[in-house]
């Protein structure tokens, strides 16, 4: 019979497995980021290859795909060592993510062909990429959502929202290159460029929020004003001129240039942030097994391993001291266990509610996801399809999307379900 | 290399897991339920042969204890089986709460034998069979937060609840026996009364939105108006005179009687409870076993198991039919794969977020647990004084105990962090 301390050294081990488990996932969202980022690369250089008729870049996009295949292996290997691990807590959601993506992957070299053929058009090749890096962050973002440790969950939170912030940017290069190679702006795309400044800010910012300060620091850092005042000076050429006005081309290399810079050095602040993720985990590790230590030395002391006979449980609500030798153990020993595990309960309960906390904030994303199931299945259209819906929408009517998807939620009750619309 | 199908397969693996892990936690709660009752039973028991300094009752107390004790054995073999897991999700949590409890069952020995041997007062023994009880229901409240499957997460909820409700009904008889044992009421102890009362009708209100039409009738049924006319009865009797007033002590052990038959009769409705729980668990398993089936077929269908070579993936975005034979394993397959996936991920993400929304209905104890903790942090003070001075501060203030405790919360930026009280 396990006594209450071995109960207690039992959450401990379990603890120990959770933050065994999340620096593993830790490791995958790490090598998932590399991967992003020579995928955002290739798309980028796709684009102008194909803008240029297979003309420029044609070199560059070789060398891009041999590199995205280096981490697309690598990301692969990660994936069968969290498949082999068997003790994963938030595994149903995890894998049925990688399960989504991997045919994405699977399907790159078909893509590729296509764009070497130039079968499609830069846009359909940006809307394959965007999908495939969208499938790999979903992979973060359920990474973040299982994490059971808060500290952990916190930088987790940090690195998926700098990842989001970075993939808008990209999304915004190519948005831009499109408009400049083009020659002229709408007001669709305008306004579709405005979204993805916004969406992109508001990732940093709650990048920051859940970031140190040294982090923050280095955020700063890599993005010198100088880059930055010549990025807003193309973004208001672009997007405060009347819709329809002319642009000039020759700015598209420029942007792209500006853009890329930009983007590149964001993966420096992105392997920083890996790096704090793993020493985090290891901090957190080394401490649970510090306290387990402590307790493991306690266990032999008590016969027979069980609890101690005396009354001390019930000693607060007044009890007298006992009349008798009914701690036999020792009352010391029995109060400093009693102490022992009522700390440990405690500390374990505010670590459940900051996680909530810290949770709570992955939710805009989680609302806009569930207004997007909803339109799929009361309107009967794609992933697609609800997404423009709610942009569309937002963008009419001058909110934010998840104001949109928010109240797309509160009317959820009065749409027929599954319904022809 | 697993394909995308492998990792559905696996994240349907995961999800079983995690259902059979739910169908032993399960157990679990219907065997506390079971010892809550008879040591709610006991806790009556003793505080009538404590107030008749040892005339009444003193077999019905020894029967009594043999049958806690039966029960308290079958708990700590459930115990014991749920530490022989090797795989449970919230182990940590679940485990410091089955640590915290252990050492209050070692100690019941020594307490009965201080009843027995009339050392303490009935206050002090309900007090400490209230923190025992207490002790109980959080083990149970932690395997409801726990849950990994909304449908089962809500029979949990609804279970928690109505065991947390019934446990304030007990409250309430040892606080009306002692009233009117005493001959007098007092105004401390009509609103610590009056308390119990709301408290309890709120546990049930959540019990009854939570459970369905088949086990709200049992409830109805099981709390026929002829006895509830009777408790109401002597509930006005002692809480709307003045107080002060004189109590008549004949009414004592009527209205001990009048509880108890309602207490037991709850008892009948929580095993209906238990019973709904552990078929939803099977139904559950069975279906996420159905499906499990239909996509294991598959699997042999896909040559070298591998993801389909097509760009299916990349479709909706527009991308052409394929020029050449480039899904050679058949077009039909590899989307009829793609759809499969796709759909699974959306089920898990809505089970997800129906998830967070049953949760949410523990949230507001997590409030007033999250309030006391700050207090004893900042004030210095243990659990019960606590917990004395939000319910207290409600009293005096005439507001619910969470109203309170959310205040607390909100004011605790303001507030030094251990400082003296």
């Amino acid at each position: 019979m396990k006594s209450g301390l071995g109960f207690l050294i039992a959450a401990l081990h379990c603890e120990i497995e959770g933050l065994e488990q999340l620096a593993r996932t830790s490791e995958l969202v790490g090598t998932i980021g590399r991967l992003v980022h020579a995928l955002q690369r290739e798309r980028g250089i796709s684009n102008v290859l194909l803008a240029s008729n297979g003309h420029r870049f044609a070199e560059q996009h070789r060398e891009q795909i041999a590199a995205s295949q280096r981490m697309e292996a690598a990301v692969r290997q990660s994936f069968e060592q969290l498949a082999a691990q068997n003790r994963i807590g938030n595994g149903a959601r995890l894998f049925s993510r990688i399960a989504w993506v991997l045919p994405g992957l699977g399907a790159l070299p078909e893509l590729r062909r296509r764009i070497e053929a130039l079968q499609i058009d830069a846009a359909e090749s940006t809307a394959a990429f965007v999908k495939l890096i969208a499938g790999l962050l979903a992979v973060v973002f359920e990474a973040a959502d299982g994490a059971t440790d808060p500290e952990v969950s916190r930088v987790l939170v940090a690195l998926f929202n700098f990842m989001q912030g970075k993939e808008f940017a990209g999304q915004e290069r190519a948005c831009g290159a499109a408009a400049f190679a083009s020659g002229r702006n709408d007001a669709a795309r305008q306004q579709q460029w405005l979204h993805l400044i916004d969406s992109q800010e508001r990732c940093f910012k709650v990048f920051v929020s859940f970031s140190n300060e040294t982090l923050a620091e280095a955020w700063r850092a890599n993005q010198p004003s100088g880059q930055i005042a010549e990025l807003e000076r193309l973004r208001r050429i672009a997007c405060a001129a009347p819709a329809g006005v002319a642009l000039d081309p020759e700015l598209s290399p420029v942007w792209f240039d500006c853009c890329t810079q930009r983007i590149d050095a964001m993966q420096a602040v992105e392997e920083l942030l890996a790096d704090h993720l793993r020493s985090v985990c290891q901090q957190k590790t080394a401490e649970v097994h510090d306290e387990l230590a402590v307790h493991e030395a306690l266990l032999p002391k008590l016969p027979d391993e069980s609890d101690p006979p005396g009354a001390a449980f019930f000693d607060s609500h007044g009890l007298p001291e006992p009349a008798s030798d009914a701690a036999p153990y020792g009352r010391q020993l029995e109060r400093s266990i009693l102490d022992m595990v009522q700390e440990q309960s405690h500390r374990l309960q505010a670590m459940s509610d900051e996680l909530e906390t810290v949770r709570s904030a992955l939710n805009e994303r989680k609302v806009i996801e569930r207004a997007k199931g909803l339109l799929m299945a009361h309107r009967r259209i794609s992933e697609q399809e609800a997404h423009k819906m709610l942009r569309q929408t937002a963008m009419n009517q001058g909110r934010r999307l998840t104001e949109v998807a928010e109240s797309v939620l509160a009317m959820a009750e009065l749409l027929p379900r599954n319904a022809a619309p």
